[in-house]
């Protein structure tokens, strides 16, 4: 079979230098566009020069859509939110395959963008077409579908645990409470001063909360998983001194007295065969270390003394599992590879 | 008046230097005697050059005990846990006031010794007479004892933001969940590789849970604010790439539909006259910045959209408020002192 | 003795944050006014929680001449190189003590800031004026002038190891080869995207060789001590993962041959009354912590065994010795207060 | 070809894990054995989870020399110095090749040993036999040997740069100045307070000078890269708040007069043919970050103003060219295999 053509539109970015990273060895594609409006015509060596060794390629201008369009099969979007959209429906109609990293497809009401992203969505024909390309959960669906929207880097760290538990009906979708760690990277490149590392070194600090832009995003995917009994949950995200990675504590309510063997059991099978979902037992929790660079996610669980508290801890890196390497997972699975192809050893 | 004599048994680890730190900015105290095994005979500059500037004195050998007997009026311990016990005693019986920052007599129950902290406890009568020396509550009591058992540094983080809510009945002591992020000189200067630079930077690691060994002095206290309704926490430690500091997220379930401003309401009030705990209101959520290097405690609280829980955030630094800076609190209270001398410029 | 009426231009930079703290602690002084363009109208707490809990006091407009110049007699300016000339020359003239923390009054030559700073300095005279105001060098010069340039943090790093040896003559002046490595506040608050927390954690990054702007101040000062021989340096500044801090290797050759113990000697003498310069002897070299939040530099001398080169090592607090700490220093000096008042314990 | 068999004894210190994460994705060949006292009989994902992930292998005991034995064809040694000795001279007698990452086997001089790792070499036989396996240096005599001794991460980070230089005889041997900063992890896992993560963490430390343990090391190598005349450098190592990756600041006598171009022109055309060297080149100086998690070394070379001295400025990540990296490229080379072989995506 021949190559898979691949374009990156906003490749300046973490989530799209890491995809460029990741791309470079994978052995079933051919990248062939990357794009950045901040640094079009540079080699990639002279923007990344750690990534740049291994290819020798171009930014491009992403307003050169005839190159985009002529060169790729299927393209992924790692734009801020709401400045992919065009790009989507552009190529979305040229019969590419989309794959957007960004929150612009992953909410089904066009109200919540509203509410949480401040705008007004411009294309709620496509939103109803996106599959919300979890690929654990949602694999039948996303070989369906030609417009992926990527699950947020929080979202997969909570839905992967909890999904076992809720869709067996062991938890109650309306007790959950999140309270995440997370690296610097999942904020992006923005210049804000609360990024500095003067700021964030030496520090550790609660944000968004109530209201981050994933909680509609958790919500909406924990309706669903637990047959559409509306939930609301807390979420605390905490910004800690680290570059990459999260570590998501999740305490949920248990609906009947369940042994560690049952959760144990429960999660061990559901994840059978997900290569990237790792389940810990025997008492072991996670460590942030074990995900870095990586496109894995491991979790523990743990039925509290008194049978009535299930907590789950689990770790991604954002930038893999939680973004580039996930989006990766989702192109394997949707042009039939192996769903790990290029993503280990 | 003439000044309080100080001594310092375990000088050496990071809250006896803290202590040092502190104590030679005391207007009212005099520092006589400091004591380190492994230091001993050594300067204070030789071994940390940069407290040793301000002050000319030596390290003593800790069994030197007619030395610390015949110079102090209080002694500081400041040992690993189960080590200082025997001083504890013999100055205790000297008459000196003896303010003890390990967990020796901080639990009532001498069988949580053996099962928390792997020993018998030799002095289950001063175990009694000892007081839980969290000066905010206990204020009395600390001018009545002469054996003052300063509180860990996560319970310090617990309580004080919860002891409002408890004693008002607002919420359900045995609903709380505790989830701790931790810098790593709160795990002491032990030689153990996971405490290593190598191991701790670029990570997060949840760890003792369940069953750290703050969980039961937790309990015991959370019981007793609760009059007496016996209470178990959900108590998740993270250590976190810092040297100091806690933040801490407390989640608990109200009994009653309060506002979010009777919660900011009720503990402004409870705090009106504690010089160390801050409340941040309108939204604020504390930073661990705000305590670094400092005595202060600072908690936000957020009553849920549905009125159904309650979200405690308090950040203190572990070294201050959460060891040498709470004992030095607790010794100006003892001595009739202003409770801030010599913590705040 | 009534206190001094102190007002801080610039108040919200790390600088600025740095004299705050410092100040409010500072028994022989009043500190009425601080200023800040950003922050203006807001109390300090509302800014920095930390600080703001030991003091009372709101950000005013800086715009707001009237109120500085009728409530101050000393103004400290900490503000962007550039942005503080017409305060100066306003201030100077209205016959404040002006104690200046930007670059603008250090360079003698007025084309320099045309070369390096990329501006034509508008007030020549008050160059003239202007004393480089290195307490520990030009104790008398600050005594006489109202016009106090404060050093830059990377030469008073440099300058204070190399003055006792320059003076001497026992190195050569056009030989000194200086390696910096500094934290990120040393940059200020800038919003570069090179300053983010995910670009400098994890990384090392050497910048603005050759041609940094310190490197002009530190010719100049240096062939002030080497008695008008007009030397060229080597100066490397290396950005490392800290927020706070700078750690300097200098390496100069040696006109005789002199032993370990005279240079030591040399130090010893020379800073024998400089109760902010350490000097470290036995083999011991100074480590950054030494240092952190204090005033104080620590420097070590090795003599090479060759004995043809000479290697000093320093540290200083960029934002103590290096700023704040040191303009307080040269403001006690100068209006005849002990020099430490404030500084230490 | 068949695979080539490979065993790695000492599996579990930082270079022994990176050997693995290395190994375990090269095409051409098969990790039989891997050894760990501390972990005998455990799982590699029981020890390492990201990694065993991967690769489904225990690891055995060292001692079980026979299964060395028998299924290897080469062997890293990756001990503490000292220790790793008698597995060389039993592997090397029974025809295996040995790739010793310590630094039992780089001196040539015995009594060197006596002099910087405080033991008398027990096998000077085979330090004659034993290669310096710097792989762009010394590539035919690599080809030749079956004990390779693996160049230190100091020296490469040094040699490299310089190599050029002193082979066109522009530089002055007996002029060379480092100042190397260094992540944790070039320490080991060593159970010392100085590697505690409280202890580096906010610091910067020199240590190790004079008499750092690679000095002999890169002096031996300049030496010999200098046609034996006989050099002494001045090298001063510093710890950063890193885990990887070295930074070398490296100063030189220039012997002529050359310009920028022929510094850069003559670093390019020595290293033209390199796949793991980059040169940097107008004004570009290099970052960490460039080189963590690779095998690459980049370096940048400025001819100072006065055309009297050359900066070198190079990075390497200490575990990949500095450790493991490089010694999979010196197997490659060894085995004729393109050396990037598993080293490049």
């Amino acid at each position: 079979m021949s190559s898979i053509r691949v374009g990156i539109i906003g490749a300046s970015g973490y989530a799209g230098e890491e995809l460029i990273r990741l791309l470079i060895r994978h052995p079933g594609i051919d990248l062939r566009v990357i794009t950045s409006r901040q640094y079009k015509h540079r080699s990639l060596e002279s923007v990344y020069p750690d990534i740049g060794s291994f290819r020798n390629i171009q930014f491009d201008d992403p307003d050169n859509l005839e190159k985009i369009d002529s060169q790729t099969d299927v393209v992924f979007l790692a734009l801020p939110h709401g400045a992919g959209m065009h790009y989507a429906q552009f190529l979305y109609h040229r019969a590419k395959v989309v794959i957007d990293l960004s929150a612009d497809f992953r909410l089904k009401d066009p109200s919540d963008y509203e509410i949480y992203y401040k705008f007004s969505h411009p294309f709620s024909d496509l939103l109803e077409e996106a599959v919300y390309a979890l690929p654990e959960i949602y694999q039948d669906q996303i070989v369906q579908s030609r417009l992926l929207a990527m699950p947020g880097c929080y979202p997969t760290g909570v839905l992967l645990p909890v999904a076992p538990f809720l869709k067996k009906g062991w938890i109650d979708p309306s007790s959950i409470e999140i309270v995440a760690l997370s690296g610097s990277t999942g904020a992006g490149k923005t210049l804000d001063s609360k990024l500095l590392f003067s700021e964030l070194a030496d520090n550790l600090r609660p944000y968004g909360f109530p209201g981050h832009r994933h909680t509609p995003e958790i919500e909406q995917q924990i309706t669903k998983l637990a047959q559409n009994r509306c939930s609301r949950v807390l979420f605390l995200p905490i910004l800690a001194p680290l570059r990459r990675g999260i570590l998501l504590s999740i305490v949920a309510s248990l609906t009947e007295e369940i042994s560690q063997q049952d959760a144990e059991g429960l999660a061990l099978h559901f994840y059978k065969e997900a290569p990237f979902v790792k389940i810990l037992t025997g008492g072991i929790m996670p460590e942030l270390r074990y995900v870095l660079g990586s496109n894995y996610l491991y979790f523990s669980t743990c039925v509290l003394a008194d049978k009535k508290k299930l907590l789950l801890l689990s770790v991604i890196d954002n930038l893999g599992k939680g973004a580039a390497g996930q989006a990766i997972q989702v192109m394997n699975i949707k042009f039939g590879l192996d769903q790990t192809l290029g993503l280990i050893p």
